[in-house]
């Protein structure tokens, strides 16, 4: 069965005086690559990424840590670029340029004037279709990244959100481990281990390509079938890979995990099992989440620090995966204060979870999640990524409007049913600090 | 001698059809205070900052962390609007808001929706004429600040840079000291004391307020002028300070210091006196700045993580006060290869001081810092932020086309002469890590 490249709109917005000043529009190829575009009228940057649908929870124990190993080993050369050409080519113009992996994705991203962004094409085609991979490239960055490691390992809230995950999925579970792997696991993994994930994930039905700023789409379009053409890469015949979430949903554990460790302050989260990303009650935990500890204003913060001063940052956060989700209160206090905060956090959780919110509070984050979102959209880099995640982890890409729409909509019996059924399920207390 | 306010026009830029895309003016009132703003065509969001000529180098031993502790009093509350009615007021229009202390001065700022502008406007001005500095408030912010210097205490970067700072300058000089103050100067801080820093240093004449983004330069003084009129604080007439600059340039000691922490990695920074911010070298030591440390192809980032895969991060920085400054690379690694690292290091710094750099890096680095320039101009808040901080260091906003030409200008013997210079004067190294 042959497939054509598909091509559609999906949202214009036009000013006051009919003016188009920003256009969404997608094409399929027949790949199965996905190539999202957001025009900016006025914009003279462009933002790309390009998303790849593998992250920590796609790799076994022997492969732990091999998705973020591979996003640094696609900047060190393809046949046609060495690592210092890479480097060379984007720092040359100003350009930003960067990866990051996460458990359910990897996306390699750069920001430059629009003029460059042929240049930016152009390189991230080479590296995601014709990295060498070569072994002694594979061990000098090994060594960076058990650098990397003992890096995070010295960041107290990157030790208490792993030990969160694991504490919740379970060390044997992908979504319970660090993204980055262990150092044993790093210390294990060959060259032949990371070409052959490398092969299987990096193909075009598993990979969206978001642009967004001073941008032409059928331009765009045509750069990235020159550039990703490369190794035949464009040459299968695929549909693009289904979002995750047929799956079961994995159990969240409770209960409390420690770890000692002699820093000055005491880290604590305060969790709860939360929603999957496509839960349609994640618009109300987004109000909720703003209410309890999203901003100055929010209980967390007027209560923890601006009455008692028992800690510096106190917040509040959801994480959303396909098949589970996490609810959280994060706060470092001093070692002497950590009860207090304890009995003050759970004394708030309480309350939600008993009453909900008030009228002025839901009225207040409403206004807080759209603003935030407007203010976020004059930004080109902002934007790819809001079409990027979107088209990799819905398969579409949700309008602002829809957004908004949802977000205006919730009331405070919404609001009230989503605190009382999270803050009711069984605590999980990840702790690090002096013993 | 009655002084009048005087408004002028600083910048003007004009696309290819002739529209006015920016424009920079500047009004001073009679009370000394300065007010520049930059219209952004097509922006929708307008940013704020408010800058007070004042920070921790501005303290004597009794009132180290003075600055940083009334930033933070600032936000308690006024007799209009309590701590809470602050926090709301921002919160409930999704706007970003917040402030910092550093050295030489203070700053306060938001972003928001131009809608929303006059309400930022006023409540800045309601905190900085009006704070109560009530008794109450300030120990409760106490405890909060001694939290946030045990959180600073934490991060191996934060520790290594005032191991640096006072290897340096010196414990006993305001310069070399940490800016958020000691555990036991914070402690010993009265109320009182804290009222009379205010007085003295919140004043017009050390003020100066940048807005950009979709504004009007009239009515966003008009607005200015209203809010910023409680308690007469604009009633006083005044000259506005004069940057400073004029003292003597104190010493930059050389030297090892080391601070033993059980950290996972040891963190390394090797440094040397450098530039005031009003040296006309800096051009040329930006430049190679960019060449030896200020990206992935930079000599650092190459020799030290592509080639040897010694660190996960590696870079060079310089930072510029009113009559002294400081070159440095930073480095953090696993405490095994600190010496490897130190050599490759040194091996770099000895080879640029002595040949400079090559005509292809010159012309990268200038392309890269233009470049990057040229990005962060598409956001109200890098503009605000360049403004303000012009205004206040240099009592001028130095011209786009003038920064850009003196960059452009920066020729390959400015550059090994800027580099032979300060790379052979005695290193200062700080160390932070496991013993």
């Amino acid at each position: 069965m042959s497939r054509r490249p598909t091509t559609r709109t999906l949202e214009t917005v036009r000013d006051a005086s009919g003016q188009v000043t920003s256009q969404v529009r997608r094409t399929q190829l027949s790949s199965g690559l996905r190539i999202v575009t957001e025009h900016m009228a006025g914009a003279r940057s462009a933002s790309i990424g390009v998303w790849v649908g593998v992250g920590s929870r796609d790799e076994s124990t022997t492969t732990h840590g091999a998705s973020h190993f591979l996003e640094h080993v696609l900047f060190k050369g393809t046949g046609e670029r060495s690592a210092l050409d890479i480097s060379i080519a984007l720092d040359a113009v100003g350009g930003e340029f960067n990866a990051f992996t996460a458990k359910e994705y990897t996306c390699f991203h750069a920001r430059v004037l629009s003029d460059d962004l042929p240049l930016a094409v152009d390189v991230l085609g080479d590296m995601v279709t014709s990295s060498l991979v070569a072994p002694h490239d594979v061990d000098a960055e090994r060594d960076v990244i058990l650098d990397e490691i003992a890096m995070h390992d010295d960041d107290p809230d990157d030790v208490v959100q792993n030990l969160l995950a694991e504490l919740a999925w379970g060390a044997q579970s992908p979504l319970g481990r660090p993204i980055a792997g262990t150092t044993e696991s790093i210390e294990a993994m060959t060259p032949a281990q990371i070409r052959r994930f490398y092969r299987r994930h990096y193909v075009p039905g598993n990979t969206v390509i978001s642009v967004s700023g001073a941008v032409d789409h059928g331009a765009v379009v045509k750069a990235i079938r020159k550039s990703f053409a490369r190794q035949g890469w464009l040459e299968a015949e695929a549909a693009p890979g289904d979002p995750r979430g047929s799956r079961r949903r994995p159990k969240v554990s409770a209960g409390t995990a420690q770890v000692d460790r002699p820093f000055e302050q005491v880290n604590l989260v305060i969790g709860r099992e939360g929603l999957t990303r496509d839960d349609e009650r994640r618009y109300a935990l987004g109000v909720l989440n703003t209410a309890l500890g999203g901003g100055t204003s929010s209980r967390l913060f007027q209560e923890v620090r601006e009455h008692r001063g028992l800690a510096y940052s106190v917040y509040s956060f959801a994480s959303h995966y396909a098949d589970s989700g996490l609810v959280g209160v994060a706060v470092g206090c001093l070692p002497d204060r950590r009860e207090e905060v304890l009995d003050v956090v759970r004394g708030e959780l309480d309350k939600i979870a008993g009453s909900g919110i008030t009228a002025d509070e839901l009225a207040r984050g409403k206004g807080q999640l759209v603003g935030g979102m407007i203010l976020g959209l004059e930004d080109s880099a902002s934007r790819m990524m809001r079409l990027g995640k979107n088209e990799l982890v819905y398969g579409d890409v949700l309008g602002l409007d829809d957004v908004i729409g949802r977000i205006e909509g919730v009331t405070l019996e919404d609001v009230r049913a989503v605190a009382a059924e999270i803050f009711s399920r069984p605590e999980l207390l990840a702790v690090v600090g002096p013993a």
